[in-house]
């Protein structure tokens, strides 16, 4: 199954809480277009995936984890990892966020409708936020909240990939696949 | 309709050609992992969209378009986009990649099979090539080619996204969706 | 579009009000195994294709149709299907059921989950009820209910339908289909 | 998953080789409008699911099934149902097909596109044929034959469902779905 796919830097990483898989890392690079001049905040930090992903990319990445467990976890993956432009808060996001002028901050916690309000202080202009959001009760919680926050270019979207096997007997798609991981919200400040 | 939603970037270029779009975009950076410290060759250009999306991203991107007024309006892209580390070549690559120690090649032209040869020598070790491939059939002959010249980790996808609308009225997804473009082959060398 | 494609005795007819489309046609037919023994009450109406569509598997179909102008656009319809085994009513549903030990009752109308008091009387032992509902909140409202009335085997659905274009050119799913009409929520007395 | 589903006349039923699902039984049903005057001829008849499954709604069903233990165990499965209007033969359908004004005749085996000469003798005008074809390049010898052989209104589509879940914690589709059955490839005479 494709969920089980990550890109390189990511193969070798200790997986704790669930994990933002790559069509879904995919679409957050697409529709942001972050890119190698990019400032992101992430929150919850969970196993650092998402925030080892995006800090490939960006210029550095800020993640918030309030947990203490996962917090040791995904310092010892952003070892692995070896890079050296992410830096893991053992922090509560929800008190508010320490850095300002930033492209884009992904909040992937439960109430991260919540955070919006500091997001939206965080953000430099046209920054976005991207909410990774499980049930579709969350997905409105947040779209309305950003809504209310006055953020623009609103909307939100769900991911699906397949893949397809090549193969002497026959090319067919495969039989079983993950159909649901998470809505995504965006917003643009 | 998503496919109209493209990254910042590319929001105000010309499409000329068919574009790759974001489901697209995202895929390829999602399972080949480049990031800024990453070279990457691209092919046919067209209208520059997946160049312009790497090279915000990547280190460098070169880019091949045979066809003249293709290469013309890729170049007037680019330079909207205000990217500096693009290379847009009016050459074909059928008959040759200039570049060595590649970490992703994208190919997205006809029988781009045949380009796979030129592609392994460019390629780094671990570098991937990924093909963008409208028919089953194109798809069928590049999978073949690169276990013919014994590329690894050889998979293919098809991408979906679709967008939910969350409303006073009600939170349903848009009625009409894109629901191919193309397929997306990887393999690395 | 797939959502173009409808059996023979639908063909022709005039649509009106939105119509149920084959992929949701199909699954209603396959989940709750209605044949030609089964009886169906079904409301609203609207152009009468669900009813005629039922109506030519099943022994008997009774239609309720509040509106005056889409009851005689079902009429209509029905004498020009040629089948003499529907009913069309002109009458409330939300005042009651008149008929007794149903089969199937289809539900395609706003607040839906207030006509289910009734549906479980009609109902025989072991009978479906199906809920054709655009929105997510709907979903639930019916949801929710037929778990207040005791109904089991409570599941909702959504269904997709692809065509793949098989032709010289290369074989490939088409471009755009509908990707959303409406969930289909089923509950067995 | 929805796979797992069935209607009821086929939950109690023994499953011996590969079944067809409710998802592309309803499609079937859904673009050629069989009814509860059609004739049907089925091959192989497999566990007979198919065969049970449109007898429920059809006239009669004629099923083919060359090998001893499947016929064997459809004729305990057809038993088992409670229906009198399947035929089971134990007879290779590559030799022709005895019946004549058939509306509907579905195809499930290898190498199936062999019976469309059959197929278009024993079929009434407008009569449809259906293939159930796991891989795509069955899909195009199939499609291909069907145009070879004149038949008209050719389409293949696939088909997919999935499950939303509505709790208390949360509403959202299942994570894992079968995304992958087979192809359906209709023709009409």
């Amino acid at each position: 199954m494709l969920v089980k796919k990550f890109p390189p830097i990511l193969k070798k990483l200790k997986r704790g809480p669930q994990v933002v898989v790559a069509k879904d890392l995919g679409a957050i690079v697409a529709y942001t277009g972050v890119g190698k001049e990019s400032i992101v905040v992430d929150a919850g930090t969970g196993s650092g995936f998402l925030a080892i992903f995006l800090a490939n990319i960006c210029k550095k990445v800020v993640s918030y984890e309030i947990r203490k467990d996962f917090y040791e976890l995904a310092l010892e993956n952003v070892k692995e990892s070896g890079l050296k432009n992410i830096e893991i808060k053992n922090k509560d996001i929800f008190e508010g966020i320490d850095e300002k002028n930033v492209d884009l901050i992904t909040l992937d916690l439960p109430n991260s409708e919540k955070v919006l309000k500091h997001a939206k202080e965080a953000l430099k202009e046209n920054g976005y936020v991207v909410g990774i959001l499980p049930n579709i009760e969350q997905l409105k919680a947040f779209y309305e909240e950003l809504k209310n926050l006055g953020f623009k270019e609103i909307f939100a979207i769900e991911t699906f990939h397949r893949e397809i096997m090549v193969r002497k007997e026959g090319t067919r798609p495969v039989n079983k696949e993950v159909v649901h991981t998470s809505y995504l919200c965006f917003g643009r400040k």
